[in-house]
């Protein structure tokens, strides 16, 4: 027989994969004999039995959480569905890695018309029983029969409304009665049969709903979000209930132990009296800061610092409680490794490694690698700033600047951010419906809530701007208008956010990238001892070039050159080259390009100083260059040309699937005289930037779309004759490097055959993704959706590494290249070189470098580290 | 030291990897004690090194040269370069495999000024001498010096009008003598030297061009027509020569021994009295008949007939043979097993198998399979013939049927013909510059020229009709029209040819296919029983699957099921479909579409009457069934919709490389609906049809464009339930298989992991080689001229499967998937199960079968008998 349930005291905090984060930091928790309600956990592999069962929880299963609440019953020495000491519990998700908000909760569970007059009497309260029941009903209508709360909420408002009130703790014990019977009678009329009164069905419904909610939409995204499998399912704790809504003695609340949001040294949290958690988290309430509780409770408040000490000592980190008190006795409901930004992460690993609580690999491993992309997002212009008006300020819940369109839903939000636009997503407060719109969103802001709240634990995990609790909004939203003050804003008006200060500005506020500096560089230069793999970037332009060296870049892994082809004087001379009726006029506008190239290579060889410089020729297909059919005409005056002659050429270049049509290596192939043109330019800045500063320059030269190895000799026989001439002429030689791009499955496959003639491989992932899958870039959002949805992918292949397909391929590329050249320089190009989990594949086949964007080369520094950090110790656990 | 140097004495018919297959048979003539002049041969091997040292033949080859040279003297008593007795050779290419044509050859090489005196005088016969010479600087400067023939020919006619000649014979000596300093002046005038006078500069020049003509752009375009490697070379023939020029006692003539149009059991040939080897070839004056000969020398037509037996029953084949006849002693010069058309083919291996010649094995070995092809095509509708207008007989060159638009050089037929028209190749007479108009052409036909001239030897190894030697054409070049008689065709009008009677008719006369009996029958039925893979054929109407039964399909392999939407009745439910607002518009579309797929299906099992029949689901993008951008607004009145919202939803399905976007499986994971109104469709024809005729059927279901195990799953569960509700429905059950299209490099890479949940495998070729390279099949023309040209590509790999990179992810599925499910049922669809070498490729994988157009199930079933044949040969040889 399989153990399915864990009493807290049979877990511990290795158990996490079976007990989830939450079960298992409630055994730790138990058996470190703090003051936790007694309770048990009902393992994720019950979940997945759940699933593969076809959604029947097993009897096996059902007979193990039985007795452990047999069990339960007696520690509390309370009966479950008892008329005069009933037994409550709370219903909770608790999944291997924290998803907060993402699963379902349900509170007050065992309570029924009758055990509700045994709890008032029980506890002389008949306010908290009923307000007690009212919220099960509520909760258990929302979460498990997916009747939504809101609807509630306009029950309880009528009668709110009847009575002339206007906060729901005016309500007294008589009113709570009467909304308890419309609540059931609401029920009855949308889900045609009695609220549950067995305690036992309300247990089995509430468990399976929890079980459900691991795949609700919500979830899903989430993981994807956040690369968590599947598979994993979640656990279930089961608690006996404790109450914050007993009077004014009592309250919940949640708080970290250092400051989530710059990782100071601090007790941060919040608090409300006479409440229930959900009260906090939905932001309904703005909470008082936790340092009040001194005032209100000293003794609890101190024996409340001295259990935080114990944990984060006990889990050498920053930790995230929730807690609660029962007229005056202090209870602790969950502990985690607190969610942080990444300027938090940094400053706490850092404090941590200085207080010798942690050792410099810790602190690497610490640091969510993906997080840092907030820090090397752009701040305001400050000058801009200054001439800015301040229209309002909220509480600073996620750091950033941002600019954008307001739009209101989330709806709204995705639809402007499909046209391209910058958006500001605006609400009251944030549910979890939100996720996507603040996804796409450059910043929320939210009217209520603090910052705990929704939105602010959701906007610091993606690391995007959040103000909350901005009071001074007013939105209307039948009328499409926010208005603060005498400020009215439409949908679609430019705002501005600082979610590092709270300040709301008005219009769209210039911004200025990130530098690199403080904890950051600090930690990058740990980071670089530990790494394998060099980092260079992705740069065309010298502005990129230049910002990825400050960013510690140590080389340019893929030059575009066609980028450089599109300033306004150049795309004139490639279009006259592409549409030439004859060599002659082809080579006059390539003589003209070879100037502009030139100029554009010694730029770069002159940022890099000596770095490594790998241009790639030209990749893209030639009508790509071309004008858009209406600027057709305008090309032929301007070329001096008959305009039909000219449209049938533009028209002739147009093709069915681009991707794979006539480009990379197949233009060097039909018009060598276009490489001829690049390789010159390429050699010779480099031999003039040389002689000039006196850098020893080593140009690296890399061909595209590659499927055959004469393919890459007739282009490299070309480059090197090229070459020598250059050499000839400047009686100067420079050591080069010829390699190539492996980005189609069969270069891939063939790699041992067109090693013999390259230097260097780099894996152009994109492309290798696409030809792989089958799967245009451009095309995939359109069913994409579908397959999140329907769990057939869990991740989007461009954004992280598909290492099963497109891994396989790379891994046996880096064996056959190797074979035949040990000394092969191999790397990645491409979005997946910026990508953490990426970035560990790579480094675990062994290729030498990854090349990114500048901005993401911070990221590419400490995700090598942390890769080889993993590597080395999966290596000596074998 | 290597041996680069055989003389014929020294070689033997085994050899001709080494001495070509022109110089091995003349090393196993000698050897077999026949008349054949002296003479050695310079090996392919020397060739291959000529252009490995960069177009220099080495010293020690041209050593080995000289000394085979002077070997020759000895034996002919005669002096190379001698100005009393000179030595005169022939130096023709010969390369492994025969390339009519395709490389060069010069006659006559030895003679200069002076020695050509010495020839007239010891022959006696002075007209014959300045004619052999005349022939010779002509030949020379065409071949080795590039200056073309045509140019000499004016020089020629010019001196002919100012005497008033017609025909070459009427020129003297003196005339001769004239036309060679004129001929000479014109070679120094146009090259800037004199004629080379030194022979062994002749020799070492002649040597060189037939080593550089193995990569002229005809030889490089005849190789991958013919599937022939690019590093065999030709080896290099170097012969005594001897005289068909020398007067009425001498002549020159080609014969082969059966005929090679029909494979009638009769000598069949050609000969010109008092002419030189390329006048037959050239088809310049028509030659006689070769029976005639008997009259003309009795004794000598004996003795040929005699060598031709003895030269058949030696070889086992039927031999092309060209000899000359000096002085009226008989001289062979080649022989060769002879290209024969496909009926021809066919009726020899019967002829032979029957005469006790061959075995049945060997019989289907010498067919070529691709050539059946020719007798697949269709042939005149014989109504549509009754009605048409005769307009001219020529020789009956090739077989076939052919209509089309007359063109009167190759590159407007090119053009035509990729305009979409069908094409007629109108000429007074083809070279191999005319091959690749020829091949794009339905026919050809020519006013001069034999059965053996360059346009009939080049048609029937193409397959198409070729009517040559129509002599009542006038062709007017300038005005681009041809008149026949008082008939006048413009370049553009229609006329048909019949390639098996000659005749030429006015207009486009309809066609109808061909039947599968005689000869193809029996050769049919021998190959069935050697092939180990069984051939199905891709059908999607009744007509096609009727075909492809009657021409032995055991099944369908690809039922592309989205063919059958195109019917007019159809296109606006599917368009509805794609269109429709909401689930239920789509839904009523649906319903409407299910009974047309219903009835199609039904058609198809009872076609195929309990063969199996494997559907694969709709594949395409949904934008492939909307309609071009004009008729967008028709469309919109039609389904009672807003034209503005239709043309939105229009563009909203475009995608930018539709190859790799919203289709195959896609499609039925976003629109489950519509996989499950196919699947029912599909069940519901099945049960139907079963319970109708009684017969078996198992419904084989196929899922395109997968990726990845989930999708599959997904699909095939909608499949089962479709199939469950179905056999509920009929209280009948049926089995059925469901299996997967292989054809994205992800899904061969995963293919243990899809095996999974497929019962069998299809590799669909031609995407999974457009993912493979990265190359479009659509786009591809833009640059395979240049890969072609650049000797980078030998062939298009999707007409042959690239058994390197393709073949190598499909090795790597067929034993992953293997690996998983012994019983796993494998094979290919697409445009490489029709072509022998990929055919020969998947069986020595280990397929089950092969799936093709019903006109290539008979090539199908041929190749894969000898196939097999080949793979246990070389098992055994092991």
């Amino acid at each position: 027989m399989n153990k399915w349930v864990y009493s807290f005291e049979e877990g511990n905090a290795t158990m996490r994969e079976l007990l989830g984060g939450k079960g298992a930091n409630l055994a730790e928790m138990t058996n470190l004999g703090l003051p936790i309600p007694h309770g048990f956990t009902i393992t994720t592999a019950a979940c997945m039995d759940y699933f593969k069962s076809n959604e029947k929880i097993s009897d096996e299963i059902m007979g193990q959480i039985k007795k452990a609440l047999k069990d339960l019953e007696a520690k509390q020495e309370k009966k479950f569905g008892d008329n005069e000491n009933p037994l409550l519990v709370s219903v909770r998700s608790g999944a291997r890695a924290s998803m907060p908000g993402m699963m379902d909760t349900i509170l007050n569970l065992g309570l029924n018309d009758k055990s509700v007059l045994g709890l008032a009497k029980r506890t002389n309260n008949p306010r908290f029983a009923y307000d007690s029941y009212r919220r099960f009903i509520q909760m258990f209508s929302d979460v498990v029969m997916g009747l939504e709360k809101p609807k509630f909420e306009k029950v309880l408002s009528v009668i709110k409304a009847n009575k002339g009130y206007t906060y729901d703790y005016e309500l007294t014990d008589k009113d709570l009665i009467e909304v308890i019977n419309k609540y059931k009678e609401f029920y009855k009329e949308n889900l045609g049969s009695e609220f549950p009164q067995d305690p036992e069905e309300q247990l089995y419904l509430a468990i399976e709903a929890v079980f459900k909610s691991w795949n609700n939409p919500r979830a899903i995204y989430y993981r994807r979000l956040n690369d968590i499998p599947g598979d994993w399912g979640t656990a279930v704790n089961i608690q006996s209930m404790v109450f914050g809504n007993m009077g004014e003695t009592s309250g919940t609340g949640v708080a970290f132990t250092r400051n989530p949001a710059t990782g100071e040294k601090q007790i941060y949290g919040e608090y409300l009296i006479n409440a229930q958690g959900e009260d906090v988290v939905a932001g309904i309430r703005t909470p008082s800061q936790i340092s009040r509780l001194e005032y209100d409770m000293p003794e609890v408040y101190k024996q409340f610092l001295s259990i935080a000490e114990t944990l984060e000592n006990h889990y050498h980190d920053m930790q995230d409680m929730e807690f609660t008190i029962e007229n005056g006795k202090l209870y602790f409901l969950q502990t985690r490794n607190g969610k942080r930004t990444a300027q938090a992460a940094l400053e706490i690993a850092c404090q941590m490694v200085d207080e010798g609580m942690i050792d410099v690999k810790e602190a690497i491993m610490r640091i969510d690698a993906k997080s840092l992309d907030q820090l090397l997002h752009p701040k305001f212009n400050e000058e801009a700033l200054n001439n800015a008006k301040l229209i309002a300020t909220g509480l600073p819940a996620s750091p950033g600047a941002a600019a954008g369109r307001v739009y209101f839903d989330a709806e709204s939000a995705k639809k402007a951010h499909k046209r391209k636009q910058r958006v500001i997503l605006v609400r009251n407060e944030t549910s979890p419906e939100d996720i996507e719109g603040m996804h796409i969103a450059e910043g929320t802001l939210t009217q209520n809530g603090g910052m705990t709240s929704h939105a602010a634990v959701v906007a610091r995990g993606m690391g995007t701007a959040c103000v909350c609790g901005c009071k001074a909004i007013d939105l209307d939203m039948e009328a499409r208008v926010m208005t603060l003050g005498d400020v009215v804003i439409k949908e679609g008006d430019f705002i501005s956010l600082d979610g590092a200060t709270g300040k709301v500005y008005l219009g769209d506020i210039e911004t200025k990238p990130a530098t690199l500096d403080g904890n950051l560089e600090r930690i990058m230069s740990w980071a670089d001892k530990y790494r394998r793999m060099s980092i260079r970037t992705n740069a065309d332009t010298i502005a990129d070039a230049k910002k990825a060296v400050e960013f510690g870049a140590e080389g340019i892994g893929l030059c575009r050159s066609e980028h450089m082809f599109f300033k306004n004087e150049r795309i004139i001379e490639i279009r006259k080259m592409i549409l030439a009726s004859n060599k002659e006029q082809r080579q006059e506008a390539l003589d003209r390009l070879l100037l502009f190239q030139k100029e554009d290579y010694k730029g770069l060889y002159e940022v890099m100083n000596g770095l490594p410089v790998t241009v790639r020729l030209l990749d893209p297909p030639l009508h790509e260059f071309l004008p858009k059919d209406g600027n057709i005409r305008e090309l032929a005056v301007e070329m001096n040309r008959d305009y039909e002659e000219v449209l049938v050429q533009c028209d002739a270049l147009k093709e069915f699937n681009p991707m794979m049509g006539h480009r990379g290596c197949r233009l060097a192939i039909t018009f060598p005289e276009i490489a001829r043109m690049q390789a010159r330019a390429i050699m010779e800045a480099a031999i003039e930037v040389s002689v000039a500063t006196g850098v020893e320059i080593e140009p690296e030269i890399m061909v595209p779309l590659v499927d055959e190895l004469k393919e890459l000799k007739f282009v490299k026989n070309i480059i090197v004759e090229e070459f020598e001439h250059v050499f000839a002429y400047y009686n100067k030689r420079l050591n080069y490097h010829i390699g190539t791009m492996i980005e189609t499955p069969r270069a891939a496959l063939l790699a041992d055959e067109i090693a013999k003639e390259a230097e260097f491989f780099s894996f152009g992932t994109n492309d290798l993704t696409q030809l792989t899958f089958g799967l245009s870039r451009d095309d995939a959002s359109k069913f994409l959706d579908s397959y999140y949805q329907n769990d057939i992918y869990e991740n989007d292949p461009f954004a992280k590494l598909d290492t099963e397909g497109v891994g396989l391929l790379i891994k046996n590329a880096y064996k056959l290249g190797h074979k035949k050249n040990k000394e092969m320089h191999m790397g990645i190009c491409g979005e997946h070189g910026g990508e953490p989990s990426s970035i560990e594949f790579v480094n675990a086949v062994g290729l030498d470098y990854v090349s990114c964007s500048p901005f993401r080369v911070p990221i590419a520094r400490l995700a090598a580290a942390q890769a080889e950090i993993k590597r080395l110790a999966a290596k000596e656990n074998k």
